[in-house]
């Protein structure tokens, strides 16, 4: 019988093996904290939501005992700045964090199957190395000196495969670190482990033939969102400080959205992202669309501190990379006299109508913006060219006709996980004039795009700083249903930096039982998009408690200004008066 | 008789009268002051350097008696900062300024042709409004009021023909000013006139059936560069202040090279290249080798005074663009301690051995920066990854079949000119997969190439602050024996900016006649090279007098600090002690 099984399921089952054995025993939960329904790998893939009870498993790692009070404390009350002062002052060892935080990793996957390569083993060995370094030299190894991160699987780390969940290349360990790797490590920072991912990358639910299924931890039922799912997840149970992934159709601010912390898509440059395993057809995404590397944290402020390391020395690290200082631009005066910080909101892409606890969440956060001091808000007007974004970002991710992802997944017999099945098929690559003019168009589109920044075609000077507008036109949905990923390519294909941020559970009053949408269908991906609201096709009861958030977006390589926009939106949405520290 | 004749040869004489028209008659040179062997423009382009004496035309403009002692002042002893003050306080009229400059560039033409729009009636017109605004507002109407600017034919300027010396295009006026067009204007600067390039854009000689063949103003037998060729004889010329042109395989750099002036091509991004007819498949530039806009001009001020403008701007106007301050990058201390500003020289691409002139220079050049107080200078291996550049850009120029432009001109009967005979021909077009290997491939060499700054490949803090190399192997040839592009589109390739700096003629001494090159023959294009100095393939002295220059070459997008560089080398070179006024 076994001969007749395809290749991959011996690869996978050693693989989970060594997985499931890199946890020391003391790190294991007892079964029966174990939720019911934590399923095989193998039926994580196929079976649906209903398999799962709603349940949440937030509290498990405050409550299993395993991690002690000091550990708890470690992994709850510090964000990354305090953190690192913590170490590089000698109130924490660097050892004591990273036990801290590889345990925590290791109970949230096993809650929800977020990891793919512990390495916890290597992680404490380097936190016992900072900590002889600072002993010895009484200097930090470097500006996030013992800051626990995580890395996507797709990030190559030496010795350690970069398996991206296909068994084609399982056991194939990477030679190199990728650049972002190095220069993580050389700013003091302890990369604990490697998180889950989709089968080819391409879809929202973090799920493969390797790993299983990524799950929700905030509700089992709830994709977790991908392609950096496992970050998600792990970074929502406190199992890192700092996660990185990358993002070309959403991939960071998906699973940030799906599991309410935040995410940052950096344009182009600003964070290495060479040295991965994509599975796609090298030099790629240089004639295509280009994917970015970016991070995932619990926090605003999480997110500035390790950009303010990472993007002024990214041009060293990365020969993707240009130089970038973390600060506010200077820009001549003449164009741009003092003025309060202006923010856009943009109530649709022109495609998919935003479903109604969407609409709400982007006036509720346009008012709380309203009432804050320095900052303006107005209303952005659908800009002509944003409607062709979405297929022009799709076109540009298809430009070859998919052979090398395929190749390597039938090679091993694996099948397609549901999501793609009738979506992913084997196409017909471009010619170099059908490319060429597909990129002509983008530059057409990005030319009169820049008109969206000053509410008109003559005045050069810029009038919006930033605007808010949806991450998805939905709430978190159940797993296998995310539909619409417009609202983020479509600044992958801009190259505006745009982020995440949860703004607030979805409440019963949200729900607007018996209730359905007027408003016109506008298409095809319009009419998908209403299933998950029609109370024919959706209990509208699973998104209550789910997060719901807004998109934060800046014209391209305004960076910087993207952190300064996050953070007046989360203070906004938090409540909080008066202006961010940061200078405007 | 007349129906045999291919169809460009009545679109040329038509394009050539009404060029001839633009001219008013009281700016055109009597007879005896135009030097014997200014041939029709037909004959220009098949007639080698033996048709013509060594003549230099740079002093005519002075004795001709056409430009006022006024006008001649206006022309020769103000910089760009000086001219512009001269009008902003009143001292000079925009309009008086205008007429100058038109005067001159057309006494330029008709020694040289290098004009191909002359836009003399439309620039006075402009240079009126100006003063009239600044009448009536006592405010000037941009940083860069009334500065009498050209741009390459590539350029477009609406309402005129962006016919890039091909008769397909000719009265075709453009619908919309290029973004680098709208921006200068918005500057207050006043666009005087377009200028001559080569057909196809494909090499250094500026040369083709609508406008004929540019001559190099101080030598008429020597090639006046391409492809933005026109520009570097009106410059020279002192028809303009400063010329826009666009650089892919050295364009900018080349014809600075060949007159003695100043050219800075700059890094993607800083200054907009969108809005040109380049006569390829529109997008080509964004999956293959982009070629970038930049200034020539006749100081290392005059082209920081234009760049400080463009830069902070270049965002707002083209799709193609980052922000960017004019000034130094602020680096973490921790990554860049305070020191001297370190120069590298590296004297070889590994392909093509200098020819004893330019080894000569370099060696001068590294001489006097070892002199200069505050400069370190060091020595640079060839960086392995190097030698492949030249190739890698050759094929990324490549990457079509070559019809878009091929169509064209034989669409017109129009025969390719002579340096492109046998070189250029209908290729095949690349596949999906191979171009993305290419790019590949590039990506490789620019992660390898991040080593020559640090001079090792541990320690990421950088090292090189610019470096100094040949711009070609070999001196200003004859028409028609420009060789080698691989010292200056390695920079393209590898999107490093980089500028030309003249630092003396040929004198004598350079000639060492009797005395060949000892060093081994590296390669066909090693080999090509040698003919420009084998004293049996070429009279040496036919080098004398001609200008010989460094290129001086930055990291990746660090284009203030090429400038200054540039200003570093240039006043080492001019024997002025201390450093430049520019924060270090």
């Amino acid at each position: 019988m076994a001969s007749q099984q395809p290749p991959y399921v011996a690869i996978a089952q050693r693989k989970q093996s060594e997985l499931a054995a890199s946890i020391p025993s003391e790190w294991q939960l007892p079964t029966q904290l174990i939720p019911e329904g934590m399923l095989s790998p193998a039926d994580s893939i196929t079976e649906g939501p209903k398999r799962y009870g709603r349940v949440n498993v937030m509290e498990i790692p405050r409550t299993c005992g395993i991690l002690t009070s000091k550990e708890l404390d470690i992994t709850e009350n510090y964000d990354v700045r305090g953190l690192v002062s913590a170490m590089t002052e000698g109130r924490l060892k660097s050892e004591e964090v990273t036990r801290a935080f590889c345990k925590r990793a290791a109970i949230a996957h096993q809650l929800t199957r977020c990891l793919t390569e512990p390495l916890f083993d290597r992680a404490l060995r380097r936190a016992q190395e900072l900590d002889y370094t600072l002993r010895q030299t009484g200097k930090p190894v470097g500006p996030l000196h013992g800051l626990p991160v995580s890395v996507k699987d797709t990030f190559n780390v030496k010795g350690v495969d970069s398996s991206i969940g296909l068994s084609a290349l399982a056991f194939k360990p990477a030679t190199e670190n990728a650049a972002l790797v190095d220069l993580l490590q050389s700013l003091g920072a302890i990369v604990i482990a490697k998180t889950n991912i989709p089968q080819t990358l391409g879809t929202l639910d973090s799920c493969n033939h390797l790993f299983g299924r990524t799950l929700n931890p905030i509700n089992r039922q709830w994709t977790a969102g991908g392609s950096t799912g496992g970050e998600g997840a792990l970074l929502a149970m406190r199992g890192s400080m700092v996660g990185f992934g990358t993002d070309i159709g959403g991939s960071i601010r998906v699973p940030a959205m799906c599991q309410g912390i935040y995410g940052f898509k950096p344009s182009n440059g600003r964070v290495p992202y060479g040295g991965q395993e994509s599975g796609q057809l090298e030099g790629k995404g240089r004639i295509a669309l280009q994917p970015v590397a970016g991070p995932l944290a619990r926090s605003v402020a999480d997110l500035g501190a390790v950009m303010a390391e990472i993007v002024p020395r990214a041009e060293l690290f990365g020969e993707d990379c240009i130089p970038g200082s973390w600060q506010p631009f200077s820009v001549p005066q003449s164009l741009t006299p003092p003025r309060n910080f202006t923010i856009g909101i943009l109530k649709t892409d022109g495609l998919v109508t935003p479903l109604p606890p969407i609409a709400r969440i982007l006036d509720e956060v346009a008012s709380q913006l309203r009432q804050t001091p320095g900052v303006e808000v107005v209303d952005v007007p659908l800009p002509a060219a944003l409607p062709k974004c979405q297929g022009l970002a799709g076109r540009l991710m298809g430009v070859d006709d998919g052979s090398s992802m395929l190749d390597k997944i039938e090679s091993m017999g694996e099948s397609l996980i549901p999501w793609l099945q009738g979506r992913m098929k084997r196409g017909k690559a471009l010619t170099i004039d059908q490319l060429a003019r597909l990129q002509a168009q983008r530059a057409e589109v990005e030319l009169e795009m820049l008109k969206m920044w000053t509410l008109s075609s003559s005045n050069k000077g810029r009038r919006i700083d930033a605007i808010i507008c949806p991450i998805a036109p939905h709430p978190v949905p159940q797993m296998d249903r995310y539909n619409a990923v417009g609202y983020t390519s479509t600044f992958v294909l801009l190259d505006y930096p745009a982020g995440t941020v949860p703004v607030r559970p979805f409440v019963e009053s949200d729900l607007e039982l018996g209730r359905e949408m007027d408003a016109p269908v506008l298409g095809s991906w319009d009419k998908a998009n209403r299933q998950l609201w029609n109370e024919k096709t959706v209990d509208r009861r699973v998104y209550l408690d789910s997060p719901l958030s807004v998109q934060v977006v800046t014209p391209k390589q305004h960076d910087y200004q993207l952190f300064q926009a996050m953070e007046i939106v989360d203070r906004a949405v938090q409540g909080k008066t008066g202006f961010p520290s940061a200078k405007l």
